[in-house]
């Protein structure tokens, strides 16, 4: 394997993600770290050299022939994972994989995780009349994609197949941190069991270690 | 390969993407058409029957152990496209491909797709204030993701590698028909020259056919 540096913000959920897949597969992953509150992903420096899109995580890739940047938390657990358990052998379950992890980034992250960094990071009192005016319905929509995984955990311990896979870490990183954004979990038993599992997991690190 | 049926609303750029993988590799779809305008896809029937999410497209999978059900319209892609030079070979370029779909379902659709679906099938009058005063940072949304795909196929003439893949099918849906959303496509010529070498693929289908 290559040698890997993950650019990172420790607070970022998408950033936690490639940690723990990283620590699950026993791959050392070096960290360079960025202050997303303090625009440090939008200096001329950063967007010419790590990402045009001005956007934390980016996995760092060295190899002999060179070296490679890969933006998008889920594509660089893709990487990391590829050829491992963590990727479903069946065809089917691989896709389905994926349809949890783009879930993950269309329904989930820009209301679970939103609603955190808001509430918890930002502070309410900081944000613009735009953003308060938006609270409701990312609520309502994040309270919508937490409800559909309890449901969809409700008769199986994984969301795809019978092992963890990347679809579980892509979804546990910003979902057991939720209630920072004000969503309750506890109600929500086979949602918290899963966690749980997630947690007990050989090899896993907290998101802030 | 299996009976595969999309349930879809021919006004998606997202179910258009998979009828247009499935057209370049030659694979037959069958098709089973909804109105999300009339929410057809949040009746008691589809939310049980077909996705629990409440939206298109899903592909259908029939073969003699069973049907199988896959929301997400990238997944649905990669799907059909496993085992063909639609997904790279080598391991950075299949993770980097995907990079460019997790782009296009959190950067491009929902500003650019979503810009169009209010403009141009609800209707300005027909919004309401919130969507309304959304309008602006959505179309700064989706004018810097277009102005990053033209500065991206600035040297290149795919997204990935040195030839199509399904992230320029993902990226291609939306973006050929983002005027409707009134952006303005004519003065990144990088971008007008990729669209012209997409709609030249063997096997290319238009929109609505």
């Amino acid at each position: 394997m290559a040698d890997l540096t993950l650019h990172e913000d420790p607070l970022s959920g998408n950033c936690y993600k490639i940690k723990l897949t990283a620590a699950l597969l026993g791959l050392p992953l070096a960290v360079r770290q960025y202050d997303i509150r303090q625009g440090e992903t939008r200096t001329p420096e950063f967007l010419a050299e790590v990402n045009a899109n001005g956007r934390i995580p980016v996995l760092q890739i060295d190899e002999a022939d060179g070296r490679r940047l890969l933006p998008e938390s889920n594509a660089a657990c893709w990487y990391l994972a590829e050829g491992t358990a963590l990727i479903p052998q069946g065809r089917f379950d691989r896709a389905d994989m994926l349809r949890w992890m783009f879930f993950e980034q269309y329904n989930h992250e820009p209301n679970v995780a939103t609603l955190r960094f808001w509430l918890a990071f930002v502070g309410e009192a900081h944000l613009t009349d735009q953003q308060r005016a938006l609270i409701p319905a990312k609520r309502a929509a994040g309270e919508d994609a937490l409800t559909l995984m309890d449901e969809h955990l409700a008769e199986r311990a994984w969301f795809v197949g019978d092992r963890v896979s990347l679809a579980d870490i892509s979804l546990y990183a910003y979902t057991h941190v939720a209630e920072a954004g004000g969503f309750r979990l506890r109600d929500r038993r086979h949602l918290c069991a899963w966690l749980e599992r997630v947690s007990a997991l050989p090899g896993y690190v907290p998101m802030v270690s």
